[in-house]
């Protein structure tokens, strides 16, 4: 017999991914243009153009031995030398080129991550709504995600369920801010209350809390006045899971670090799992040409003015409908509350309209749907209709 | 505590490393010309012309929302296309899209399939001497390694010792040929009395019995008449695990792919299992650049003609000089014997005389050294007087 839990993981299409297969079949039978389709979220905004003038630029100037050929496992030193140079420049940390790990994304970052951390039965505490993916990463590293609802309506951290949650088998809890599938941004206040609750049960249970940032959404924010909290500066033990996927619209690439707290008492040791959990799950480098390409572009960020845009639409239009939404703060994502109270029976509704949204059950939090608004602004502005006759819908 | 097993992986360099890197010191000492240093298994040959003409025709005439976009998670379905397609064409089988699963290489194409693959406590059989990451990836999904050593002088499959070796917990058996680090390629012979022992111990204990062919080096092969024989035209639950690292001397950039067999009963559930453990290890797809690039140059390689002539120069001065040399068919090690008999000691005595080469011990067979040449041919012909004197310090 088979491994049947992966089996199973490999049949059962996510939501997402049905709805979106769901969405190809409905364009084919009625035009592209009659079906809006807010279920993926793959950036829809080109990567900035030095991307392409660099890559082209490396490839034609290049040594090809060294340009394909193997980095050391971590990643080329001058190019995590790079990163920990800005990300110190950034936010006044003291990290050096040791302290980063290179990989193939967000989802590598978190595997490794996880796999370096935890023992069988460990606990990881995360805050829906949430990506769905956590619990299947974490499962595989052995442990078990314990999924703490976020505030209602700001979607920030309710202390008090996170306190009744940590238990003395929690190795590390994860965030995500900017958040898959709510774009809220935690603030600094949330931040400090978290770090202190994981100070004082690490020191209740004499044990260690990790905290996990995972930051692919980190650059996608839309306003100068918001800051994105760097954990490292609030929490010794803390790592930081980084993609470029986002930042650049390069997440068919597969390029993105781990950060270890140079703070952390034992940093070297995790580390080093961190290396050994890479080669145990089969990561031998991350790709070296996008390695290169990072030193050249550290600095760039994909057009996240369009994204603002397309948030701001939605925001307003639904809201004018009657709609209840959670204005957000970074990434490309709008969580609205169902008009009523099953999501799944709303997003079937909406079908209906034509409209192809995600039920928020698939992100451990019920009564809400997601709208991926990385899509185009046209799109947008010709599915407003459809969300409306939905809204009055309810009314009748 | 963080994971410790993890944590020891991390921080033992593998011993080949701990050469490469003693290497440097040492070539910092004495001058780089003075070196010799026969320890990594990075191709020294360039991509083909085509890989960089290709990739910068993407880059430059491709929609970069689609070029660096995600894929489905198996792989650009024109791109699995391809591959099927290549392979019916040279091996006479009749694959499609759907037996194809692209990944970040070789090391990845091996986990994932043994995480699709194993039960907690199943064993694996493979032949020393073996690439010793296997150990690493069979552990991590659950496994045991068992080694069986090769026939003595040929490296051939020894069916005696494979048969002692199955038993009702045997869940796969992986080959290398061309192999790493004998260089020896598996006759069709051999590789027909090995799939007809393992039809006949999977019908003895109604098992399955899978066997996964790891090949990297398929296209490093010196001699028109040497044939690496295609498992599937063999073996019914057979699963190809092939990487572009060395076929296009592209090895950071990590692209490679597994193939199905569809002559297997349950291959949709192997490849279902493929998938979900492609998901819980962190792999979202393939990068795409190097997906698309596939297609663009499928039936390249890079010029064997150098590896060819390196080994050329090797086996017949070693020869000369009095060591016993198992004449490698691919790949681009050569296998040879110690002077003496602690492979380890004669490792450091080469040292002595700047040769730096790897310890059989490290292989799972012990009385042998690794001689990698994918140098530069100059280099090689620069240490013959080395190999010499370190042969005559045996005889005095």
């Amino acid at each position: 017999m088979i491994n049947q839990k992966n089996m199973q993981l490999g049949k059962v299409r996510s939501v997402i991914r049905e709805l979106f297969e769901y969405g190809k079949k409905r364009k084919a039978e009625i035009g592209e243009e009659k079906v809006y389709d807010f279920s993926l979220g793959n950036p829809s905004v080109p990567a900035p153009k030095e991307v392409n003038e660099a890559l082209v630029e490396l490839i034609q100037n290049s040594n090809p031995v060294f340009l394909h050929g193997y980095t050391s496992a971590q990643g080329d030193a001058s190019v995590r030398g790079a990163i920990s140079d800005y990300i110190n420049l950034r936010f006044a940390t003291s990290l050096c080129a040791d302290n980063i790990y290179l990989t193939c994304g967000a989802a590598a970052s978190l595997t490794i991550t996880l796999n370096a951390l935890l023992n069988e039965g460990d606990e990881v505490i995360t805050f829906a709504p949430f990506f769905p993916e956590y619990k299947v990463f974490v499962e595989h590293a052995g442990g078990k995600l314990i999924a703490v609802q976020g505030e209602e309506a700001t979607f920030q951290i309710d202390l008090q369920k996170l306190q009744n949650a940590i238990t003395a088998k929690t190795k590390a809890v994860i965030i995500n801010s900017p958040n898959n599938p709510s774009g809220v941004v935690y603030s600094e206040k949330t931040i400090k209350n978290l770090c202190q609750a994981l100070n004082d049960y690490a020191k209740k249970f004499n044990t260690e809390i990790y905290l996990i940032s995972d930051e692919p959404y980190r650059e996608l924010v839309f306003d100068k006045n918001v800051k994105v909290p760097y954990v490292m500066n609030y929490y010794k033990n803390s790592v930081v899971c980084y993609s470029y996927s986002k930042a650049l619209s390069l997440p068919g690439e597969r390029i993105g670090y781990i950060a270890v707290n140079n703070q952390m008492q034992n940093w070297q040791d995790v580390y080093a799992a961190i290396c050994g959990a890479g080669r145990a799950l089969g990561y031998v480098c991350a790709p070296n040409l996008f390695q290169q390409l990072i030193k050249k572009v550290i600095d760039k960020t994909a057009d996240v003015s369009i994204y603002k845009n397309n948030r701001d639409i939605l925001v307003s239009a639904l809201t004018e409908y009657g709609y209840t939404v959670v204005k957000p703060d970074g990434a490309f994502y709008l969580f609205v509350k169902a008009l009523e109270d099953d999501a799944d029976a709303f997003c079937e509704r909406a079908k209906k309209h034509e409209l192809l949204i995600v039920s928020g059950n698939s992100f451990g939090t019920p009564g809400y749907v997601r709208i991926s608004y990385c899509v185009d602004t046209e799109m947008i502005k010709n599915s407003l209709p459809a969300f409306k006759a939905l809204a009055e819908s309810y009314k009748a």
